[in-house]
């Protein structure tokens, strides 16, 4: 099956691996039946049987008409080996997940599991689109104004030029897609704004974006390189780097954010009449860190594989896993896999033909 | 004179470029003159003549008997080619200001200009350390617990392994004279802690680093590679790595803690009763503003050159000037540039030895 058959498999159910996280299968099940009373659908569970039967009949859901329970044996552990452990552990919730959706049984994974094998499971089970030379992870930030789309934040270690441009057409198509904004403004993270500013690999990316998105308006608009700060202003809607760069950048920000709540926090109740203030103030407080909280932007989807494979962080709760599953379901009904295919075949095609 | 000539040069004066800055000479007077309030020295300030007589008048320090004014015709703009410039326009205040250091009639260098410039006349006109392969720029953050230095911070785009070691050594004995680390704990930034994470850079730097660390405690402790979020959370006091990624972490963090401020600014007062609480709790806001407030840190230090060398960001206040001659002295007194000079000559035998 191609990315391109994708929009018929909306009626398929998601496979969630409901092992791999950091809090167990309950939080889970918990999410997705959260997600089943809020959006509707259908779902495979999978895990060990005996666990998730246990966290079903504790919320009452026993013989759930949208869930499908799969038994597996074996768990990818945080611990373990991404790749050797997603060849080697058949029997384990990823793998067996992974393989619902390549046999067309399922439409969409779903893992908060060790990222390095929910990745190579995405690659090597679900298969990446043809013509993508990297996949890469996408993750949603808040800005100044709105959000913006990060990508990749460490699918890969190291780029080429290519592939940040690739990276470039995939998280437009995912800005469209989930932040519904018709005309995305695509930025080079770099360290300065002219051309010959930045390292080897983003003044050789430099002219590649500047040939694409002039030649198509389809792709968005090139803002040119962009720099750090613009991550966060609201300047760029897409937000383009190599995976080390922006898996430091992904987790600088969140230590910042949590380190700036604490600081203040503590400050906030260093009198009586501050710990007053605190307390009318704290409403205010609860916004932020919604704003800051990842749990409210549902995982990290891995973009140029043949279907929607959505990396959770290890520690996601019911919240996080429900909001992965709405992330989920916009991403088929926008049919990104599909889209992703014919924008990198039609690409490659010009490419191709213009050399 | 070599930079461990450097101890000798503390009752020289420190020279100033007062020009290249966005806010002007009189910026640049004052910080200097609330120095010599504070904390005293003699000063060579480097400019347009008339602006800096006026401007000393203005504070009724005319002939202050501290301050020498040295004419400069010139001045290098944020526009200009740093490297172009710097050999180009001989007549300006940073180019004069650096001759003064290079020819012995001052000790260190202060800008508020161009940063690629006061690069390039840090390198050029100051000249490296023998032996130090990269200058590299070192900045303080504020940590969850205290500071914490990040280096390098946009002196390079493209670095070798030995330059992220060299800058851990450099990183190291600054976090000694400045933060009063006796035993600074030194982290590879990476994007997992397994010395098998990263991209091909650490990953070859990795080695380097628990060879030297091993043999010689007398760099600090080294911890191993560090994630984005150690930069914040008080785990280590100095972060190394290259100057592309350093950047780009800089810039996000200034933009993230602003937009940050911003935001809850704008939610404190949304209802009568959070504005109340705002005015109750805005201490804590102005503790915190200072806490994350770049003037408070006195700019960056070029590391690596023979003489200090503080390139102050462009918008630099009064403040800002002068908090960086308090750090430029806390330089002098710990002669940063002589232990540079003299442990890098030490490694390097060593290195030459062992090999």
């Amino acid at each position: 099956m191609t990315a391109a058959d994708s929009t018929r498999t909306f009626d398929l159910p998601i496979a969630v691996d409901a092992m791999g996280g950091d809090r167990g299968p309950e939080v889970v099940v918990e999410g997705v039946l959260d997600a089943i009373e809020n959006y509707g659908g259908k779902f495979l569970i999978v895990g060990n049987r005996k666990f998730l039967y246990d966290a079903m009949s504790a919320r009452g859901a026993s013989g759930h008409p949208d869930i499908t329970i799969i038994h597996a044996e074996d768990v990818i552990t945080m611990e373990d080996s991404p790749v050797d452990a997603v060849r080697d552990k058949t029997h384990s919730s990823l793998v067996l997940a992974a393989r619902e959706v390549r046999e067309g049984r399922a439409a969409a994974l779903i893992s908060p599991g060790n990222t390095g094998a929910v990745l190579a499971a995405g690659t090597l089970l679900l298969g990446r689109i043809r013509g993508v030379e990297r996949p890469g992870i996408a993750t949603i930030l808040p800005t100044a104004t709105d959000h913006s789309v990060l990508i990749d934040v460490g699918a890969n270690v190291d780029s080429r030029a290519t592939h940040l441009l690739q990276f470039g057409i995939m998280g437009s198509i995912y800005a469209r897609a989930i932040l519904s904004i018709a005309d995305p403004r695509v930025g080079l993270l770099s360290i300065g704004e002219e051309r010959t500013k930045g390292n080897e690999l983003t003044k050789e990316a430099f002219p590649l974006f500047e040939r694409l998105f002039a030649e198509s308006a389809h792709h968005g608009r090139f803002l040119g390189n962009v720099e750090g700060r613009d991550i966060v202003n609201g300047r760029a809607d897409v937000i383009v780097c190599d995976g080390f760069t922006g898996n430091v950048v992904l987790k600088f920000g969140e230590g910042l954010a949590f380190t700036f709540i604490d600081l203040i926090r503590s400050r906030i109740k260093a009198t009586p009449l501050r710990k007053l203030g605190a307390l009318l103030v704290r409403g205010a407080f609860a916004e932020m860190k919604k704003k800051i909280d990842y749990t409210e932007y549902g995982g990290a989807p891995l973009l140029g594989v043949k279907h929607p494979c959505i990396i959770c962080h290890g520690s996601s709760g019911p919240k996080a896993i429900m909001n992965a599953v709405r992330v989920t379901r916009e991403a088929l009904q926008f049919d990104i896999c599909g889209r992703i295919e014919r924008t990198i075949k039609t690409f490659n095609e010009e490419s191709r033909n213009a050399s």
